[in-house]
């Protein structure tokens, strides 16, 4: 298997985000606020049709995220649970996900709502959201199930200041 | 912006999928199909309270899949659409993702349902399916509207398999 692998930024997001105080935990946490992913230049060709979806997958990197540990207890409680099985930013590889409603695309310039990432978080890649492929609403979500919902309301405490970077806890 | 990221595999998939021959499209096209996720020993801690969710969301590289053109026409159509408005594999970051049921846990093993990937493939992240964050089911799915359902009954065809080498299309 190989070692490493290799990945460069494709375009930066810019949130109101500056630093990770008060930050909404996931795109439902992140009622009202607005976004734009600034996608390279290079790149822009690579969104042609994209605004034909409402919800569109960003891949990021956490790159404030240093280290992890496999057993943490995430935003939301205090519990430990594997790191797997959370979606806090220290993990072994930080790659973040968050889907997004997708506003408006003009040029490379990709308007979003709800953003839950730091501002000038590097972007890995954007795939379209197809409610075939990605849509489970019946899914059970383990020690997450008793926390539904919570998730609109809160922000980041200070245990999620120590813990992590930005929300994807 | 840094111009590297450099990530490691954190396990390997297996599939039934030896090659990009009759290949599904999507988990919803593999019905039927086992497959697994061997962690590497080293990351089996981080799996507690994994099992508790249905569904895992697994990053993976598309390790077989190079180079990519900005515009493509994906499975399913001839229209040519923007490479980050489709799931194809060959991508600037040539990142995977696939939403996966999850059957059950043993040590580093994670037995899956309906995986979408070649034998082989490496991992690069696992993370829990939370509704709340994740399910969309009134999103809208721009050029792909129209292809609704067919995935589920449709394999990989001579196009799928010159332009791409897995399931993500």
């Amino acid at each position: 298997m190989k070692k490493s692998i290799n990945f460069s930024p494709i375009g930066v997001i810019h949130t109101p985000f500056k630093d990770k105080s008060g930050m909404p935990i996931q795109p439902p946490g992140a009622a009202g606020v607005k976004g734009r992913i600034e996608l390279l230049p290079e790149f822009q060709d690579g969104l042609k049709d994209l605004d034909g979806f409402s919800h569109i997958i960003v891949l990021f990197h956490f790159n404030k995220s240093k280290g992890y540990n496999l057993q943490i207890s995430p935003f939301l409680e205090d519990d430990i649970h594997g790191v797997f099985a959370v979606r806090a930013p220290k993990r072994p590889n930080p790659i973040g996900l968050s889907i997004v409603k997708l506003d408006k695309i003009e040029d490379n310039i990709i308007y979003i709502d709800n953003p839950d990432m730091l501002d000038g978080t590097p972007v890995l890649d954007i795939k379209p959201y197809i409610s075939d492929f990605d849509s489970y609403p019946d899914s059970t979500s383990g020690w997450q199930e008793k926390h539904k919902g919570k998730v609109h309301k809160k922000k980041s405490d200070s245990r999620f200041l120590s813990n992590n970077y930005t929300s994807d806890g």
